[in-house]
């Protein structure tokens, strides 16, 4: 198969106030695909605006990072919240970014759920519809990205939306395509060049290599890459430069 | 001079989680113009849904009642925030209104600042001009409320934004046409009658009577009525019913 | 059985800013125990305040009714925190009630976690466990207050705490002594005089009837009221009466 | 005149949930005093148990860094809040703070405002006098920390509070002993001899070179130094180990 298209997602404007995380300029010049929090479990006002601009500027694709109400926690704890103000939580968090997206001359043009609440629509149905409902009522043509096989992506596609399956790329995957739990060893892959091999096969449609040492057809449209440490910058860097090299045309997926 | 028209205004959806304020669905049926709260001050995601479906089907004009970032204090003590975080902090509330307002149907229609805030920027400049930016970078024909002679509308009429100037039902003035403070006795007026006819007054393009005795003329395209009482939103509805007993048509200003 | 003493316990505190709920004063003229919020679900630095000054000379016992970090969702969502951070959290909350219970010359008096986090460790073991630990940590004398049968009530038990069992006045019990849920009927009594009979009962060491007309022997150590409606501080007046009426000496339980 | 004593003190604690900001540990090794931040502008549950236990262990005082309740602006935005509520919000961290440290084994031992605060009532008589009261009526053995000459020194000594003048360790200073402003070239000082020299100078009770290059005779009980930096943590390092050469003995103040 020759090379195709392939998006970059990471995580960015996840510092508050005066707080820092991550090198939100240095993964600008790495992704296609900026998924930008919303101030609810990270973010700011003055961090969104910043962030924004930047990723438009460099034509990086501004999709809302949507999370629990937990500055606390960082959204990573999971929250009971009822259905309906989950629904409102997200449109809130939705249109506060577009403001700044729209400031900045371009729109969201997705939305990502994030940490807890990204792991727990993957199965509570409840939950995931009330994202779906969200997003369908705020603009039926914003796609979601998520993990294939989840209640999130499925009830998406049921509700008409564009759904966009990831993958990660420094994560291992059991046979059955699933992540292996950060608590098994091996995990979370760290040999940047492995990751990067990785990432040209998963672009070029061919398998990788599974947990048990079974090849793995993963087809996604879009890798995440992680960029809040210093080392997670670095290989996200090699990731984009394997994928380049491959022939792999990097590009937003919205 | 013939009845002309009006508009009434009044702040809503000013409570938080489990905590009410106010009768949000009697001030609906009383006002033609609501100033929703955004949650910084005040406010939730559910509580903005809410107010912003019900202000939609009564036909009553969505504006951001956009404060200061501090729910303890319900957004009535000064805060020196920088005014580049300031017009960030604003653009980030009228988005997030946006989102519900959309989902509505409608729009925002209008920005009017709140509590201290609003007493800021009758003459911080830096502050009034951070909240002007924020208006203008978001939507320059969205028309903005406030007092009059206040920085805040005069720089925004500088900016070229359409200015809107309200007068508070429930308050005096004094003969140059500023408000009482209100620690000096007499501040704000409590019988409803007197309330109601000074209010056809101004609808009608004649004077008041200000704090010593004299005429006034106050020309307001919007009258502040209050509705955290029960008596508020009793005077509310009296001064409804005596505008439009003048023949004065309620409608948005926006 | 001769009448004994009993306690009545409450919460209160429970506005936050400008936003009230329910009415502190007048439940400090009924309980003997009051569960004052701690700033992370409910209450805020002056309520709290006023609330310590007001117990305090009204002879109540301060409690902390702790709960998870969330004002918006009022402590009634389950949050899954960490067990060590909830042992924090719990520090914290009695720490800060600490100082205000100290200048209004007494003492925190007990610990009852509020809302979800109450119902979370009837059955969470590493929740209710982190909540132990606080209270180990900070006060092994500081008795704790909960459900029979709860995993709250035995691992602190088992930790040498003091434990206080408490009973609703107004709610349904199951023939094993568990509470009728709210999505049953007849969950919550409304009728005021069967309430009281019901405590006094209680009271007297003789069963009450169960949602399934039995006889069911509650043997609470503390009997909890509400106060966040007008009718619900009207039920607890008439509970406080008959037990009087009834010669049971009302006083905390610490 | 011998060498006598020094405190050396610093700001602790000030990260929030997943962020984090300077190095608690590498300052825990160097000053005598740790500023512990109580929550309200900056630190959590979790970061005030950890630092208050390694304070302990470290044989550093524990002081309540209070500040207003701005968790957006790290506490560094003068808040108009009322007198009343400042004095229930600093009794409110002083309880929060207190809590960790009895854990731990120890107690709070001073209080030294933070950031916007610090700086407001140095000349802000209501709410200098807020702080004070607060100090008052928690422990009127509890020393306060300050900048000479402040309202907020000259409120508590009237008060019959145990004042502790501090000197800045990397600020000019003007020839009347006021802190040069940040605005002003020359303001902070960057090298670690001089500064290091400086704090040797105020130890021994000799004079320091103020902006204009006279004498200038600090008498501080205290020495603040900065952590927020990898430099700022180096030059702390560098001042302790010439106050330690010059025969000064470094010890809490409290």
């Amino acid at each position: 198969m020759p090379p195709g298209r392939m998006d970059l997602n990471s995580d960015l404007g996840e510092g508050f106030g005066q707080w820092t995380l991550g090198d939100d300029d240095a993964l600008l010049g790495v992704v296609t695909s900026a998924n930008v929090a919303c101030g609810f479990h990270a973010g700011d006002p003055v961090i969104l605006r910043r962030v924004c601009e930047r990723a438009a500027a460099a034509g990086v694709a501004i999709g809302a990072q949507v999370g629990y109400r937990d500055l606390a926690g960082f959204g990573r704890r999971f929250v009971d919240v009822e259905p309906d103000a989950l629904t409102q939580d997200v449109l809130y968090q939705v249109g506060a970014l577009e403001a700044f997206a729209r400031v900045a001359g371009t729109r969201v043009r997705y939305v990502k759920p994030h940490g807890a609440l990204y792991n727990a629509i993957v199965a509570h149905e409840d939950q995931a519809a009330a994202v779906v409902r969200a997003v369908v009522e705020y603009d039926r043509t914003l796609p979601v990205l998520g993990l294939p096989g989840s209640a999130w992506l499925r009830l998406a596609a049921e509700a008409g939306l564009t759904v966009v399956a990831e993958a990660f790329a420094d994560r291992a995957y059991t046979p059955q395509g699933a992540l292996v739990s950060r608590r098994q060893p091996g995990a979370v892959l760290h040999d940047a060049g492995e990751i990067a091999r990785r990432c040209v096969a998963m672009a070029a449609g061919e398998p990788v290599t599974d947990v048990d040492g079974g090849p793995l057809l993963l087809a996604p449209q879009s890798i995440c890459v992680h960029g809040d440490t210093p080392g997670a910058v670095g290989i996200a860097r090699q990731v984009r430069t394997a994928l380049t090299d491959a022939g792999v045309t990097l590009a937003p997926f919205a």
